[in-house]
């Protein structure tokens, strides 16, 4: 057992970076910094070029490898100008490589010297302006960080962000449903220190408005905003920096912080490498004597946002016809590499179902009810037992139409209302596997089984 | 198809006493009230013997094999002196072959020429004085009945019977849970006629009160009992004549009813012999995919009526016994030869479970609840799997202390806590078969049989 400091101090050594990472990097963001510059003055434009993000603003972790810059175009600068001359110049300032993304606007992704380098064209915005989208929003948000925290809160803040990538609730992005590293910032800010963060979260209720600024009364922005965690954007009282915060890791938040408190160690920073094997995964879950079934289909190629967006719905779909045909889901979880398969993980309580089924019919004094329900059923070719009475209504025996999963979803999972691109996918094909099936997945996918065996196993690895 | 009336000429001839019949039993009767007045001359007492029950009302049906005879004592004879005077007398009345039976008094029970003769001490009640138990109130109910109806209803009231026995529902007894034949009766003088009674059973909603001598004011009936039938004692007021109608005995006469009307089948009154055979119904339930469990043990020597009330007790703690381990009870029967067996049926979605079960916990923000189930599960023996968080709780998977239904009733059965004279029964043996091993039983017990195949096939006989 160790004491809080002696494991921050641990975990500390390894968030901060060296000097020797901060000149590595900064080697990386003054080279992409002078291509551009000079295309731009081979053009005669007249811009600034920025560091933005976690670099900006000092609370990047050593071991990140991202890299944000802005190429900001003087006030009034037309937006198609803009747009269309900041890419070229983003482009040249990585060479080759590059992909476009698109959040709001489009910007550069490129890989140079094993950073992740976004360059994303923006235009200035006035005196008194109100920031409309995330890009007008982060030269803001840097700013405002950069004034409230001073060297040992940004520590504090790398702590943060360690602490949630270990405990897996770190990144805004839809696959995670988790924290953003500016919300990290804003808690620190907020409560003071890491280990404040970690005591008010401990007791968070089912929901938690943190308006910092004050912009609103009380209980008004409760009002507002129905995310389980609220956190008024001090540069924009409109918007919820937490938005993005699912209840799942609103809740693991919540539960890791009061256990880390109670027992520190660095397995919540760093969580133990386990070792997974695929015969004792699936040993284990013959054990539990629950079902794995998992639907292979190919990847459409979309923005990763909007790929997991529309993965979930699939899932959630998925769910909704095994539990319309009496299955019972225990758990489920999609996987992607993003580029060639989507994975739809999910755990029956069991896989195949008896024959029969009790359907409930009317209470035996709606006459009318009850006579299209005998109708129904007296000749009916699905009928295995009844109808009959029991208490004061009629029932009857039916034949299910699927009894094993398998078979259900093999028949049914493409008649679903997938979206347009998913279905094109599940169109070209899909494939079902079931329990000991799995195991061919996992020799073409090894990604795969420490997915399955989290989802076998249960427990967080950080719960001790 | 044939119409009511046809139906209704051809069960008449089967249930209407021909003067044959009536012959035969007052054979009987003179026979027995001639040993009795001898035997009360033999001690100078003075005293009346009446006919009474369906005899004496000349509603009994033509099978019908029953004999009621009161002994009567003049107003102020001593209770006790009565009682056992009386019984000296019933007995000398049967010679051989009698036991004492109990209702609310004893009573003498023998099997005469093929008659079963009841032979209840009374002393007859002064004028205006309140019956106070059910020997008290026969007499008053005979002399009602016969009053109030003439011979175009007492066969109505024949068919009635036959029609209740028919679809299962005639008798007061405990083991039914049925219409008692002064019930048809007072249906018949309610109503009208047979058809009546039906057309208006038909139209019964889930509560029904007839108070025919206009005792309680509108509405004032229903707050004082609170069975699905009350049908106020024209005899006494605070009586609920159908207070032993099961919900079950009420629906299916509803049910029976109303099909009856638009589909009249001589079937509701005799319902076809079923040629039943064991492969046949045990491939039925192997078809439907549920599961059989038989639990027999010895039958306590007690009373019908507290014979049966015991065995449906036990009955329900074996359910809820099943159902505090997860297994789905879809049907329930008990069976016993009041001598011998009292076997419990039971059938289950499924007779194995898997070995996992999902237990549910506390919320995230319930610190102390979170620290509680925490330690008991993380080093918990019995844990499959987590503890983990989903949404906004903790949950944890353990092992089934019973997954199979049998070893569960093997071990469990006898420390529920059953009546005494049950738990002495089970004490000294039982055991439980499961499916294919019922076989065995029914080469013991070929009455369970049908019993079993009507609980499997659930559609009444009499359903087309």
């Amino acid at each position: 057992m160790h004491t809080i400091q002696e494991v921050l101090t641990e975990v500390m050594k390894r968030v901060k970076p060296s000097p020797e990472d901060r000149e590595r990097v900064m080697r990386v963001v003054d080279k992409i910094k002078g291509n551009i510059e000079k295309a731009a003055s081979a053009r005669g434009l007249k811009l600034r070029i920025e560091v933005e993000g976690s670099l900006a603003k000092d609370t990047w972790v050593a071991t990140d490898r991202d890299i944000d810059l802005f190429i900001i175009f003087p006030h009034g600068t037309s937006k198609d100008f803009a747009q269309e001359i900041g890419l070229e110049l983003a482009k040249s300032g990585v060479g080759e490589g590059w992909r476009l993304g698109y959040a709001e606007h489009p910007y550069v992704e490129a890989s140079v010297d094993g950073y992740t380098v976004d360059i994303v064209p923006s235009i200035e915005i006035g005196e008194g302006e109100r920031p409309v989208t995330a890009v007008d929003r982060t030269p803001l948000h840097t700013k405002f960080v950069l004034k409230k925290l001073d060297e040992k809160m940004r520590d504090d803040v790398r702590l943060l962000k360690q602490f949630m990538k270990g405990i897996g609730v770190y990144g805004a992005e839809l696959k995670v449903g988790g924290f953003s590293g500016y919300l990290c910032e804003l808690l620190v800010i907020n409560y003071g220190s890491f280990e404040k963060v970690l005591e008010e979260a401990s007791k968070w209720k089912s929901r938690t408005v943190i308006d910092y600024m004050k912009y609103y009364k009380e209980g008004e922005a409760e009002q507002l905003f129905n995310s389980p965690l609220v956190m008024i954007d001090p540069v924009d009282r409109r918007r919820n920096a937490a938005a993005a915060v699912s209840l799942q890791c609103y809740a693991t938040f919540i539960a890791a912080a009061g256990r880390f408190l109670e027992n520190p160690s660095r397995e919540y920073f760093f969580p133990p490498k386990e070792q997974v094997e695929i015969n004792k995964t699936l040993e284990k879950l013959k054990e539990r004597g629950s079902s794995l079934v998992v639907v292979k289909t190919g990847c459409p190629k979309l923005p990763s946002d909007v790929l997991w967006g529309e993965v979930q719905r699939s899932l959630m779909k998925a769910v909704g016809l095994l539990e319309r045909y009496d299955f019972v889901v225990l758990d489920q979880k999609a996987w992607s590499d993003e580029e060639r398969h989507v994975l739809f993980i999910l755990e029956l309580e069991m896989r195949r179902l008896r024959k029969g089924k009790v359907h409930q019919g009317p209470k035996v004094w709606y006459q009318e009810d009850v006579k299209r329900f005998l109708e129904k059923h007296l000749k009916g070719e699905n009928v295995l037992a009844g109808p009959s009475i029991k208490g004061d209504r009629w029932y009857v025996e039916l034949k299910r139409k699927y009894t094993e999963a398998k078979e259900l979803l093999e028949r049914e999972f493409a008649k679903l209302s997938l979206s347009k691109d998913m279905m094109e996918e599940v169109k070209k094909g899909f494939s079902v596997y079931v329990d000991e099936e799995i195991e061919e997945l996992f020799i073409e996918e090894p990604r795969l089984l420490s997915e399955v065996n989290a989802l076998v196993r249960k427990r967080p690895l950080w719960l001790k």
